[in-house]
């Protein structure tokens, strides 16, 4: 016996199922879900933003610690916080789910529950999508589309010497939070509290930093962004290289949180170096010039949740220095899933 | 030693590589490819058009037989007929490639090359995209976004009973291509020649049926349209259903190539089932009312490569009915990737 799967289903009900759970569609929306392709009518006066990006399991989530739920909801937060880091405002979202044959149909349900519950949260609605098998891992794989005024639009360049360098939330918290979720599966489990419950949640389902960057590029206050899906140290090498500008990180600024560092130090981590090299924070980088920060501060009192640390600053010496206890180095590496 | 993988690259030489091979951009996109997310503008006074469709090893392509570069063209042809089944113009695509670690640079670059080819074929611009390792199978996950006027958008639903039903190009080829295919892996190769290039070339890169989708649209020719990537009996399914209408079936009118009936023959199936039912076919299945019967006639003499066949017509009961030979009986079953 054992539950129904989505191979005893099949693949019309698998999206019929999916169906069920779409609240009522935007007038935007010009065909229902299930003809060949979504029609959309887009905003006005608006460029459109657009991204994709995949959730493989193996690589980027285990079912064995993560949620279908999280699972779901993380597919669409990541590329959530693309378009946040371009300043776009969310609209539809596409879904590609490639499924083992022998996923549950309530592991189905939860996954698109979890998406539809962060879609909700954004204004974001699934307008389409496309359900396979899978011979192997599970991979959710969605498209976000968002608009935005193209005056308006953040781009990773457009950073300059002397800009203030700030990072959103908390730094490391999702490698804390994995590190935290791989030790509680060995022997080694760690008690509860101490703050791992909310770094466990920055891992798992992240909160993309949509307002923040639509304040930001409503108000002209950043001339650059990026979005930290592969850690601090590859965002501030990503804006650097694209502005041909240098950077000065201020190590003892980064906001990176007790508790993190708690579980870096039990795991024999540097706690710099492991916040700065963790990925999947999904955070926001952004550099804002000198005679924006007071437009900045007004920004800041909207997003009252979450706190912006200035980290460090933008020089014209295209090198990256991280400043630590006096003493200045090279900033480490980025993350990468895909050597890593 | 042997050649280079892509695990020894890392995902950002991949992304690299990928962008290396890309055309000048055009002036509607915003960003070049290596920003957060793609910044396009869209075009004046028309709906867009949006799909994704993913191609998985093992379900979809088995790459002892399906060379990378067909990988890549059929993964965009795909979406592309997605689109023309809308009447959409063609605009943009977004490749989620997910990667096992022991793909080859060399195929890396043709799967690439051969989605290019497919894209410069149609003015199909490759805007942005994402890399992913995979520890499974080679997932090849593709949007594509088009544009239509609003009035001139093909919906499944619109058939009334009366409209002739027509067929766009061969039905059953792509299955007979497959079988060949197959057929030539096993001990019991078959002999070139006979037409079976052209059948497995139709399962391997299927043409896009673009420029009939877009000319049926504009010169409201059809009151219905899907295309047949589930095969002709999902397709007449689907198109009826929509309709809340009926149809009847010719078999003797089903255009199935010569080399696919000798095809299906050799592998002991009954012709006209084995081709309704065959999957991947992507040509267009539309109906037409009589009085844009002469309509139709201009639009097929605009697009000489494609035969149309009128296969039937749409009926008030709602009933599927295939007549053979003076006997009808129901349709059979449509083709399922996921059951399948």
């Amino acid at each position: 016996m054992g539950e129904p799967r989505v191979c005893d289903i099949g693949e019309r009900e698998v999206i019929r199922r999916i169906r069920r759970r779409l609240p009522a569609p935007p007038d935007w929306l010009r065909t229902p879900i299930g003809d060949d392709a979504a029609v959309v009518r887009p905003p006005r006066n608006r460029d459109e933003v657009i991204t994709t990006d995949a959730m493989v399991e193996g690589i980027h989530f285990d079912r064995s610690y993560v949620s279908p739920a999280a699972i779901g909801a993380k597919a669409l937060a990541v590329n959530l916080s693309d378009l946040a880091a371009m300043g776009a405002e969310p609209r539809l979202a596409l879904l590609s789910l490639i499924l083992p044959a022998d996923t549950t149909v309530n592991d189905l349900d939860s996954l698109v529950d979890g998406m539809l519950e962060m879609a909700g949260r954004h204004g974001v609605t699934l307008a389409g999508g496309n359900v396979s098998r899978s011979p192997g891992p599970l991979v959710v794989d969605v498209t976000a589309i968002g608009s935005v005024k193209a005056r308006d639009v953040l781009l990773r360049r457009g950073a300059r010497p002397g800009d203030a360098i700030y990072v959103s939330g908390a730094v490391g918290a999702a490698r804390a939070g994995l590190l935290s979720l791989r030790g509680a599966q060995g022997t080694a489990g760690q008690a509860p509290g101490d703050g791992l419950e909310e770094l466990r949640a920055r891992f798992l389902v992240p909160e993309p930093r949509v307002r923040l960057g639509l304040l930001l590029a409503r108000n002209r206050v950043a001339s650059a962004c990026m979005d930290l899906s592969d850690g601090l140290a590859d965002a501030v090498r990503g804006v650097t290289a694209a502005g041909r500008v240098g950077a000065i990180i201020e190590a003892e600024a980064l906001p990176i949180p007790a508790a993190a560092r708690r579980v870096f130090e039990a795991a024999a981590l540097d706690t710099i170096d492991a916040a700065l090299e963790g990925g999947e924070d999904y955070e926001l980088l952004f550099t804002v010039p000198r005679r924006r920060r007071r437009a900045l501060a007004a920004v800041l009192a909207r997003v009252p949740g979450v706190a912006c640390a200035h980290i460090g600053h933008v020089t014209a010496a295209r090198r990256i220095v991280l400043r630590r206890e006096g003493v200045e180095r090279a900033l480490p590496a980025g993350y990468s899933h895909f050597t890593g």
